[in-house]
């Protein structure tokens, strides 16, 4: 399984004053790491060689990573009308930036379930517990101490999220107006994450698995909910929020599309993943669903069976990468997912400009969406 | 490592009405399938898989189990002047009984820790998810695919677990005073894990560890802060806070330190584990610790060997079983053990009378304290 992808920073993309707009992930990261200190150093002195476990976490969660779930929910609370600066934005700033403990959680646990060992060129957290074992000379199995810490530390990660969001000294209307949003997106990733461990077991090659899991995981988790509660928490009505979701949706579906596309054909010094990542790990993309289906359709029973051959081939060979993406490109499937991106944006701005919202946080919206999509990002 | 242990059911010591005192565990069971059942049904139509997975979990949840965690909590609220029914009692027996969904979390997760096959006579969850694979004869590793929706599943009670205490509709001042203990026991009980699972690895001999797992994992985790979460709904100074506390962490300690001897001599039929599990697991119990040091400082090398070479043996021999359990009893470690119990029951009940509390509340914490801490329980 493939953890839900990163997306890119367009900070500098529009001029928008000062303070929190200035720097958005700046600003998360601040609070951030200032929580996490808060948190660690209240753990009772018994607890004194838990709390090295937890500098760990915290040099993981602090380091690298483009904070963008609280940056789409920053744009959307100061699209639908907060204020940039002052108590109700630093509560506001406070709760998105919880964001990020979720998305620690899932990664580490993620890491665990792959059994991935480097994340942004760094040991993963269960590798890192790992080699303290075998280090140390400890007793029992390395890799078993290793998940066990890196279970603990993901569950922590996540408790600590929703301590960080309940904490935020937010007004008890704009508290209630999130609650939905916020329970919502937590089901909704552990949902998406157990679809596309669950897709690629039963190898299932339909079209509607593969865009449920990207609904789920990457629109859903990523954007549609991030920004539902940006809105939410500046008292947006029904109409802007069903609007900003809508975008949201589209634009999630649309990077992941994207994402699915880079994997296969990008460039791994733009990209920073290995090619062929996706297809190593058998992770059951739309990319792939629709190769697979113009290939039966077309009676080409070999070229799909070549494609299924490929899909979870933990060696593949390099000359096999290069003759899948000619087949996806020869069968249709990428010209395909370059117009669903194309619609999916445009149906997305389209939705956009219909929510009324303001400027500068429009304008970001807008901005972060186009980056999101775009082939060179 | 071993989970936290369960604590016995005392709701027929005695007899203290109707409604909810009647019967604290099966109002919190109802309680908790209600809001399963809720959530489950909220998920979107796309999650359809998942909500099946959800089902496994639920099921877990809604097994066995002697919902002590929000016993012990409940009966602080009434013991602290809690009415026993009407809207305040609801919203706390509504948020209390997300504590079992934390102890899901900590149930689920700590299984694929320790590789269990069975929990109460069923199968684990990830062994549940490794089945179905199997059964399906579906790609990749069985057991990783049964590792990882465990951790996604143990995930999600987790996250519930906070949704289903914010949604209580508790008054914001007696939801400001939970706010402390409800942090503090999720930091304490994985801090407790993570010192359990290191001092097996570390082969930690220390007393000082072995009272610090005890002390995090047991005494503040499952009986100290569902206790101050109680009283703190009810409004109690910190005089009875204090005295709350002081009992709880006494009778916690003493409740593990039962549980030791429980797991090295008590009779398999009677606490449903096979015997020397503890011993099996290498636990670094105060027990071991005990026996371990005495025998150092009589000069009894060969029998100090002799222990710490059987703590963590997979296979065990009933003789050596059998030999360890009369060294321990020799080397004076069960008496000591015994004697620790009875002077922190002693000095839990003294605190627990010290706290000015009011039946049938106190009289309740008295028996649980009492039912938890005896040599037949």
């Amino acid at each position: 399984m493939a953890p839900a992808p990163e997306l890119p920073t367009v900070e500098s993309s529009t001029d928008s004053g000062t303070g929190i707009d200035s720097a958005v992930h700046r600003h998360v990261e601040d609070v951030l790491a200032g929580y996490l200190a808060e948190r660690r150093a209240e753990l009772p002195e018994l607890a004194r060689t838990f709390a090295r476990a937890v500098d760990a976490l915290s040099d993981f969660a602090l380091r690298g990573g483009k904070r963008l779930r609280p940056t789409f929910a920053w744009w959307a609370w100061r699209a639908a009308g907060g204020e940039p600066a002052g108590p109700r934005a630093d509560a506001v700033l406070h709760a998105v930036s919880a964001l990020e403990l979720i998305q620690t959680c899932a990664l580490v646990h993620d890491d665990i379930m792959d059994a991935s060992e480097l994340r942004r060129g760094h040991p993963t957290v269960h590798v890192r517990f790992t080699e303290a074992h075998r280090a140390g000379g400890w007793l029992g199995e390395p890799e078993r101490f290793g998940t066990a810490a890196a279970i603990l530390l993901g569950d922590l990660a996540l408790a600590w999220a929703d301590d960080m969001f309940e904490s935020a000294p937010l007004e008890p209307g704009m508290r209630a107006a999130a609650r939905g949003p916020w329970q919502a997106m937590r089901a909704e990733m552990f949902a998406g994450q157990y679809l596309d461990v669950l897709a690629q077991a039963e190898g299932d090659e339909s079209e509607e698995r593969a865009l449920g899991v990207a609904r789920l995981k990457t629109a859903a988790y990523t954007v549609e909910r991030p920004l539902h509660l940006g809105v939410a928490f500046a008292g947006a009505g029904p109409e802007t929020v069903e609007a900003v979701k809508t975008f949201g949706t589209d634009i999630g579906v649309a990077f992941q599309l994207r994402d699915d596309l880079l994997g296969m054909f990008g460039d791994t010094e733009v990209t920073g993943k290995p090619a062929g990542d996706d297809l190593r790990e058998g992770k059951r993309t739309l990319l792939m669903s629709l190769g697979l289906g113009y290939a039966t359709r077309a009676g080409r029973n070999v070229d799909a069976d070549f494609l299924r051959g490929a899909l979870g081939d933990p060696e593949l060979p390099p000359q096999t990468l290069t003759r899948v993406r000619e087949l996806l490109a020869e069968l249709g499937a990428v010209d395909e997912l370059e117009r669903r991106i194309e619609k999916l944006t445009s149906s997305a701005l389209t939705a956009l400009d219909s929510a009324g919202l303001a400027d500068p946080g429009a304008t970001r919206l807008r901005d972060l969406a186009v980056a999101a999509t775009r082939r060179d990002r």
